[in-house]
């Protein structure tokens, strides 16, 4: 992407040390460019450009920055200054912060918060990972019904500046239990004078605490949310999410999803900056999996030693056999996992799907199965029962992958288990296995061997 | 996900006829719920439940339906009540819906639609597909700089109620070129009397029309947005994209890379709506390209026919090796085609990344490697060179393969090709032909074949 200003100029002004005139542009900059530029900068500059910013800008952009730069910057501090911003920072991107950081840092962080903002930090920080509570900000707007809206007004006019939103508002008893929720565009289409008890909706969509991430994205999704209010089990009010956030999580849950159907443990950290041998560690364990389960299909051809031993030329088509195979299941498997992860299809859907792949499989494995069969009676002339033995293998391992492609993402919802293991790695190793024993069966049986 | 409302209960009021409390049901929920309801239907009740809805929310529920029941309902109610409907729809909803309907149905659309509606949809449908033109909606809040703040919200009482945000309003001179934004908290935190071009931000970050939708979902991310100026290239504004509209670009371009990986062309429609052929037509491509390609890993094979006459044994290692050596290729490539799709990796990040996948694929191979040593010594005792053949090529294929994995993809990317075409299915096939012909040469060398 475009950068929206000129790094270069800034890296001139800083190398050049005029620190007034990069002040300036500094001040009239987003905080999210400020933050990229800063990315780029060494230890030393960092501070420096840092401790230039005004105030408040200097915490925005640090929630903007990556974690070892706030690291970096919370160590090159003093504790006044680290206090002003940890009490400036949304409790979010706080808890974001800390739960990457090292244990007498975070120590260092706490000390220098206010009693307030310790506490309610603590308490996000026990949320479960990935659960709404661990996405969720406490800076909303909470109103009382009793209120007029013209009250309402004075009120986020008062308390709206340092809120994460105040689009929506959340209308709460003495107990802090939900009772509704009212938007600005609410209030400003009603008279002064109308109490929100009478325009707030009572039927507000809301997550629990304890809830996944992942459902509090389908529920962004499903009803256009800018923000989801977040309860305890009491119903009491204890934050909210807001859009950007989520937006976040869907991208990480894709990316999760694209790690698990490599057959790799989802990274936590981007990949520049995982280190080797974590990498290493979360490719391993289905490396070793996978080589042990096609170790199995290295058995099975075992057994047909006999066969390839007296016509070595079948040897030549095990590649382009099982690879075929492979490729159309991981096709159909994709499509299935991809479509349970959006929440279209379900296991309920089982034969609507099994079907739809069956017809394809036949399509598909029909089409295949003649482009080889025109080239192998060219190749091959005189060998027509090797080359139909080739072309069945074909069809029906095609057929067959593609009903095992849909049939095990859909089982494995069924038994709890997470649909996107079921992905490309395996079905390969599995329709391997099946593939070599149909081409084989039908070699002996056609062939006479 | 669980439903926010009692389908059961609504489906007993519509089946008893219990019409009047259905309606009085319906008005109170949610227009997703409505919609969600009213997609259970058959033809028939559809149009009876639809006709309940009062004028109002009839639109914002007809927005939510899937375009099937979209062509139902207009074809099933008066040229009136279309025409009602279409004017009351964003700019947004209507184009996404007439991009589907077949051209009879879309000429009666048009055809009682608002002139200036008409106009409007027609604009935008010529905008290319997945532009940013071809998300955005047209309404959105105009202000003008010499506007005081209660001028404003003036603005916005009387306008503001079918706008799609009015969060952040647009200030534009007498040409509609954007000068700038400004929030309704902005507007809030200011006096009365108090001038917009005084309090509006001038770095606006934009789009125009042409531009990549991806790169319009970009900047939201980065810049936690809520809605994106689109200007057309005399930066007069035409419109905006909002939020919730991103978050559906995301998901569908996140599933487009999924279905690509794994060598499909993607699919406009969701999976239990796209025809078989349509699916065969998908995946028959690549699966021909991939079977060719195979075939010349066939060829290898064929050159070998000597040594594994020799020693039929070498056959049964080659699902292993191909294998551990396609899925250890895979997870690189797909580390990286996901690192460059949400912009963490550049081109110029190569040789970080080839460092990086280099040891990683040591490493890794070290280890499988040594459990596959172990397991040979025990299977096949005396063959020691054997075992070692197998082994040594195990370990060369598994780095050689992390190795395109990483360089292929990002190869695509500088030759302006899509990184994602570069993913499972290739790659395997490319890394089975590699480690075909270092398995065989080294034991030809070793085994003295």
């Amino acid at each position: 992407m475009q950068e929206n200003f000129n790094m270069e100029e800034l890296m001139d002004l800083l190398f050049t040390r005029q620190f007034r005139k990069l002040k300036d542009i500094l001040t009239e900059m987003n905080e999210v460019d400020i933050a990229t530029f800063i990315e780029e900068l060494d230890s030393e500059k960092t501070v420096v450009v840092f401790r230039m910013l005004p105030k408040e800008l200097a915490s925005d952009v640090f929630a903007c920055l990556e974690v070892d730069k706030q690291e970096h910057i919370i160590n090159s501090i003093t504790d006044y200054e680290l206090g002003t911003i940890v009490d400036d920072l949304f409790v979010d991107d706080a808890v974001d912060m800390l739960e990457e950081l090292p244990a007498n840092v975070v120590k260092r962080v706490l000390k220098n918060a206010r009693p307030d903002t310790r506490k309610l930090i603590n308490q996000f920080l026990n949320y479960p990972e990935n659960s709404a509570g661990s996405i969720m900000t406490a800076e909303y707007v909470g109103l009382k019904q009793s209120m007029t809206v013209e009250q309402a007004f004075a009120y986020i006019r008062k308390n709206g500046v340092d809120k994460e939103t105040i689009y929506t508002c959340y209308v709460m008893d003495a107990k802090r239990r939900l009772e509704g929720v009212v938007t600005v565009k609410d209030l400003l289409m009603n008279p002064y004078e109308e109490i929100i008890g009478n325009i707030m909706d009572t039927h507000v969509i809301k997550a629990f605490t304890t809830e996944d991430q992942e459902e509090v994205a389908d529920s962004f999704q499903k009803y256009d949310l800018l923000s989801l209010p977040v309860v305890d089990h009491e119903e009491r009010l204890v934050g909210i999410v807001t859009v950007d956030d989520v937006v976040d999580v869907m991208e990480q849950e894709a990316t999760e999803d694209f790690e698990k159907m490599a057959a790799m443990l989802p990274s936590e950290k981007p990949y520049l900056k995982t280190g080797v041998f974590q990498l290493a560690k979360n490719r391993i364990a289905w490396l070793l999996i996978l080589m042990i389960s096609s170790m199995i299909t290295g058995g099975i051809l075992a057994k047909y030693e006999a066969a390839f031993a007296v016509i070595p030329l079948l040897v030549t088509f095990i590649p382009m056999l099982t690879d075929t195979g492979g490729n159309a299941g991981s096709q159909s498997s994709t499509m299935i996992i991809r479509g349970m992860a959006v929440g279209e299809i379900e296991p309920g859907d089982l034969f609507k799907v099994l079907w739809k792949e069956l017809r394809v499989g036949i399509i598909v494995g029909a089409i295949l199965g003649f482009v080889n069969y025109v080239r192998l009676v060219i190749l091959y002339p005189g060998k027509e029962m090797l080359c139909l033995t080739v072309v069945l293998s074909l069809m029906v391992t095609v057929v067959i992958a593609k009903t095992i492609g849909c049939v095990l993402p859909i089982a494995a919802k069924v038994f709890h288990m997470d649909p996107a293991i079921m992905a490309a790695p395996l079905i390969t190793t599995i329709v391997d296995a099946v593939s070599l024993i149909i081409y084989f069966q039908l070699a002996c049986s056609l062939l006479g061997l």
